[in-house]
């Protein structure tokens, strides 16, 4: 009667819901003080001040008309040349207005790159841990989707198993740095490399194999860790950017597509990206978001508070003897399961009132996701439960 | 490199498009106030003042983390359940807030059905005049698409000629109204010989065929035309809405898709159209406008602006000789071209200013859309202009 695929895609329950369920039940018994929920990656720094007085400006407008109407389908011609030039200014590009497309986030900019580009038979090939819907996207776009393992130590790539996995049919790779769920940042040395991968085998394939750059975490950084532009390294570039994390607006659903203005027939993959748009039923990215972004260009979201929240939970929790690569930006922490299988952890963690999220879905069953964008008390607060769950490992492992 | 039908679908340029380029040229050459463009279906009432006083409400929160944070991705569970109560109250049906999907706009509302909808080898089926995205988001979601003749008298639905088109194939059809491109409300006569024609082919072939009712014009009729529900006539429906043209906001995307509580296996087609969502790229509606349409169920658009226009420039036309039916709802009259021939007419009518979209597009390439959204000011300027074109073609149609 239906699609069958959509429906199981529809109905089945994630982790992450899971976990909220047990949180609500949980609270109701024992009291919302002791559930520690580690699971969502919903910012919980508000948008900076800088929104508030964009849209209480615009709102104030005489005729409103044309703050709500239809922008044309690629966003509004002066939001897409100032972000073309906010682009330009800060990473020596040389982008126009012609080279944004605005989208209804990042999730959109990704469905809409993957089938723009994707013909039948095309692959796409990720480096793990990844997004989980970088699965579904590519999959509803027709193409088929690879994980390449990480490099184990610090969570980069391993050039070595990415490159195994390009062949003939490899569209693209979707590249995602500040990286969730590790927080891991690319360095310059591991772009060098992946990029050196893409050009040596678009020329022994005879045609490009893109890089998505997926970056909704990109001003999320501490300690003055540099996010390289990737189309600064590679011509066939697409980054996907979203303001959901800067601007702390992930539910205004607002974002944009920048294609490189040195990709191959860049102007035929903007078409194909307008058509993709089009067809998948994004008429204009949401309008009076378009010119609130606009506004806040230069805005960031309050840094520290995220920076501080990642200083106390990894220096705890290393001290506590769980094994974790550090993170510099987004707000997560993907830390080891003590014996090794991280649905057993999350399970167990849960009698301490511990809502983390395994890390399977993204690629490292070992691992598990802790989402630190929550307040600084409630990590404070939830210390003891981090090490007596440890502790009981400990005695475990012993015994 | 890319997908070709995308590129298409992205690079052809729009018939409305090439008229705005011409209307901006003629401008520069004859004055802007000797343009009288008529093309684009963009409201221009503004938003009613309910909608600037919920912003201006919800933007003065202290703390705006849930305003802008993500909603579950079928929408807010408060708004949804305001939505269906309100639903309930004006059309006396029995949905709850799980019945209501919150989305981005009609566009995607429709494109989610399509997608949950569809498995290989579906068809749709819609009624001409019909609008032309139709055709784009049915191929794209992987089924055929198939128009019906109208009825000529009155633009209606042709039963017999829907009914032929109708086969083991057909997973659902169409309807639109009030229609654009002809501002007609279908009868309950009409309506009642459709749902008749769809229970018994559904029964025929042992499937349910949906009924996915297309309705952003529902709330602007004239004259207190009745715009029947079409849940109430028939089970497996599917109502696709958009507050773009209710309350003036086309630019901010937000609409919804209620699945009749009386659909078969109705939680599988609302799980299907969850995934289709997800699967698409649709995280969830954009947040503050799902509060802000909360705030204003019960918000009207200045009517009574479209219904003046509406009977200028229908009783100017008619008496100029020509030939149209009167519409009764959306901003839309649908008139004949004198020869017979929409785009010969359309091109003839820029000579004078007049700036129209022939018909071919909306599967009746005799006619020609004239959008109404425009300023009362500009259709009086306007109507010399009709009367010399007519004047040109009778003195043709003579000589």
């Amino acid at each position: 009667m239906y699609n069958s695929k959509m429906h199981e895609l529809g109905s089945k329950r994630s982790v992450i819901r899971e976990l909220f369920e047990f949180g609500k039940k949980r609270a109701a018994e024992v009291g919302a003080d002791k559930v520690y929920d580690f699971s969502l990656g919903n910012p919980n720094v508000p948008a900076p001040e800088c929104v508030r007085e964009a849209i209480a400006e615009l709102n104030a407008m005489k005729d409103t008309t044309l703050l709500h109407g239809y922008t044309s389908a690629q966003g509004d011609a002066g939001v897409r040349k100032d972000v073309a030039e906010y682009i330009n200014e800060r990473f020596g590009t040389a982008l126009t207005a012609d080279s944004i497309y605005m989208t209804v986030g990042a999730a959109a900019a990704l469905t809409i790159c993957l089938n723009a580009l994707t013909v039948e038979g095309d692959e796409f090939v990720t480096v793990a841990p990844y997004f989980p819907e970088y699965k579904v996207f590519t999959e509803a776009a027709g193409a088929k989707f690879k994980v390449a393992p990480m490099r184990r130590e610090d969570f980069s790539v391993d050039a070595g198993a990415l490159s195994a996995l390009i062949n003939e049919h490899t569209k693209g790779i979707i590249l995602n740095s500040p990286n969730n769920p590790s927080g891991v940042v690319y360095s310059e040395a591991c772009i060098k490399e992946v990029c050196a991968i893409l050009e040596s085998k678009s020329k022994e394939y005879g045609h490009p194999i893109y890089l998505i750059s997926d970056e909704p975490y990109r001003e999320l950084v501490y300690g003055g860790v540099e996010v390289k532009y990737l189309m600064n390294y590679y011509a066939n570039t697409l980054v996907c950017y979203s303001y959901s994390k800067s601007l702390s607006l992930p539910g205004e659903r607002i974002g944009y597509i920048a294609v490189s203005n040195r990709a191959e027939d860049e102007r035929g993959i903007y078409a194909a990206i307008c058509g993709a748009g089009r067809a998948l039923g994004y008429v204009c990215a949401p309008s009076m978001m378009q010119y609130v972004v606009r506004k806040c260009l230069r805005a960031k979201p309050d840094i520290e508070a995220y920076r501080a929240n990642r200083d106390l939970v990894y220096n705890a929790l290393t001290e506590f003897g769980y094994e974790c690569v550090r993170p510099d930006g987004a707000f997560y922490l993907f830390v080891r399961a003590p014996g090794g299988d991280s649905d057993e952890f999350c399970e167990r963690a849960k009698k301490y009132g511990l809502l983390i999220v395994p890390g399977g879905d993204f690629g490292a069953p070992e691992y598990a996701r802790i989402a630190y964008c929550v307040s600084h008390d409630m990590i404070e607060r939830s210390l003891p439960a981090f090490r007596e769950l440890m502790a009981e490992y400990a005695e475990r492992l012993q015994g």
